[in-house]
């Protein structure tokens, strides 16, 4: 008498979930200093002081109403065009506050683009291995079939040969999501220009739009002075789902957006994107959220923490022997397993209270995923242990 | 190359957003104080003291992290505790945490329970004219059919022998929305535990549970000491949809749960609950505003404004002949059109400026819909038109 669907989505356990809460129990028995948890991608560095500021700053000067009452379905209009503006000078991106439609963070932002762009349940969305576990869930609530490309352990860009063959007619989208989560790498623009030749050669074969999905939570989040790009101006069928999450540790406030640029083709998709967001229930994002990136715009929390943390966790592990995915941005670092099956690599590891993710769940198997969005002390002090579980395979 | 339904649901306006945006036109021409809007149900009284006070208290006292960090998928235990601590002081609700799921309001609310139990596409969900419109949305959302009982007119209760007879091997769940928008009325206890009687022997006759959804938006919006019902208590297979939208006057920051009892047979209910959620991309609601609703728990805005607001309203429209229903909760006058064709009506009033809803979207053609949430100057600058155009039906 309850959908055995949901019912099997509410009651799975992920690994990430798992493994977070272990750590957690198993801190009360050994102490919370001898438990490493490199499990969940939970922000650890503080918002940037505009948050707060910004909060008290519209508490102080506006009335409740103006503060905490509906905005339109699509957001607040002086929070989209504020962030056009900003798009336009950061990106030169051409937009304007009809392009954009305020979100619920961006599990909303994606659920919200495929439900209108899916109309048959044979339609396939092309998904890039190793990505976030849940896009199988949100295809799978837009009624459509999820189709992986394997991942390109080389390089972990996207095997182009791989895209190509993997369309067919049905296909409706593909997700990327650059700097990735799990791997901590960035697509370069040599990547996303030879995407982009596929996907246009391949939308004329097929005789519809095959449209790019590109999930950008991480968007601010590179290293070593590399290029941001934006996608639109790569493949104009690109939907870009945005949140600030991680740019301003916020993940908890739930506040993104949809932006469908001008190039997009097809002018009944922003409609569809309302459409969507109404019949799941997602109109007007929360308010005040909206109102305080509006006052951030172009604010992150501070970067140089995480590339301090990912200096410190990629050399000490390379240092140890450990083969290790070089992260070019988000904070991750991706790591292979020194045997084959990476799960018995990550219960080795939680044996020694040290709590890494196999990335079999991501499309991955074979490595692990670890978080850095950690206390650079904490990495200091896992390095007995990380020392411990290689010499294990020496 | 969108989703035609998305693409329908985005692009068609709903008669309250069509009469609000002209309002706003119009009020550019004539003068903003010649204007009488009375088309949305946007709350005017501020939100109580304590939403401000608790986002400072946690503003000063808090980490970062503590206060915008992801919270659990079903929310902040803390705050499941202390709202079952609440309930169960207030409505002896023998409630737990466990039992609760919080969520990005009340549409949110709706859309998450619905998928949680439709389980076929031939399942039907019952609703009672009039009803919200979002309603016949949201059961699209979730795969499921919409059937509507009629208008009770002589009481806006609920017709027993219409629900007795709509209710088929395929029906899911009846929803109920009391105290009701739009006919401002509030369903009796005697009214409920009918319902409950026939819910109880058809689910036994059909061999499987008929779910109550009860949507309590306005719960706490009664007048003249009307007693609130707590439907579990009532019909054990109920499922609470809640919102702070109206009761705190945060209709824009979007937190509000779904109660499913220990009553509730199936104990697969609430894990569905999560799975629906997590499959919409539901997860953590707004993470401040769930800790805010915790610190001013049991709190409301002031209803007297809405109180007095009813009173001015409905004793002007009786005084001038409009034949009202008598308004015992939320903040909407329920009025008879004078002519059969309550868009006709409602068109001669917007030719005054007056800004009122014809009832057809809601299931009830013949009445108009007058939201109270307004100033009440509004409402007294109003009553000249309101008599001008009754005037033209002597």
């Amino acid at each position: 008498m309850a959908n055995k669907e949901m019912y099997a989505l509410g009651s799975q356990g992920s690994a990430i979930r798992e493994l977070f809460a272990y750590g957690q129990a198993q801190a009360t028995k050994v102490g919370k200093e001898n438990v490493f948890d490199f499990s969940i991608g939970n922000p650890t560095v503080p918002a940037p002081s505009c948050i707060r500021e910004s909060i008290e700053h519209i508490l102080a000067t506006r009335e409740s109403a103006a503060i905490h009452g509906y905005t339109a379905a699509a957001g607040d209009l002086a929070v989209r065009k504020g962030l056009a503006d900003y798009m336009n000078q950061t990106y030169d991106a051409g937009v304007g506050a009809d392009n954009f439609y305020m979100t619920c963070g961006a599990a909303a932002s994606l659920t919200i683009s495929l439900k209108a762009i899916v109309e048959d349940p044979d339609d396939e969305i092309i998904v890039v291995a190793p990505f976030f576990p849940e896009y199988t869930v949100f295809i799978a609530n837009a009624g459509a079939k999820k189709v992986m490309l394997p991942p390109d352990t080389d390089h972990f860009q996207i095997k182009l040969d791989e895209l190509e063959a993997a369309i067919t007619p049905h296909t409706r989208a593909l997700i990327v999501n650059s700097p990735n989560n799990p791997a901590g790498t960035v697509y370069s623009r040599e990547t996303m220009e030879k995407v982009a030749a596929i996907l246009t050669k391949k939308s004329a074969e097929i005789g519809h739009t095959i449209y790019l999905i590109s999930d950008e939570p991480y968007r601010e989040i590179t290293y070593d002075g590399l290029e941001i790009l934006y996608m639109p101006a790569i493949y104009p069928d690109t939907l870009v789902c945005y949140s600030y999450s991680k740019s301003l540790s916020l993940p908890g406030e739930r506040i993104g957006y949809i932006l469908v640029p001008d190039s997009v083709s097809d002018k009944d998709v922003y409609p569809a994107v309302c459409g969507a967001g109404r019949s799941m229930g997602f109109v007007c994002a929360p308010h005040l959220f909206q109102d305080v990136v509006l006052q951030c715009l172009g604010k992150t929390s501070d970067m140089s923490i995480y590339d301090d943390n990912r200096k410190l966790l990629y050399n000490g592990l390379k240092d140890m022997g450990y083969d290790c995915v070089y992260p070019q941005g988000a904070f991750y670092l991706f790591v292979k397993s020194p045997e084959p099956d990476a799960k018995a690599f990550s219960d080795k590891a939680k044996a020694l209270n040290l709590l890494i993710v196999p990335a079999d769940s991501f499309g991955c198997p074979g490595y692990v995923r670890v978080s850095y969005c950690v206390e650079a002390d904490m990495i200091r002090r896992s390095f007995a242990a990380f020392q411990k579980l290689i010499d294990q395979y020496k």
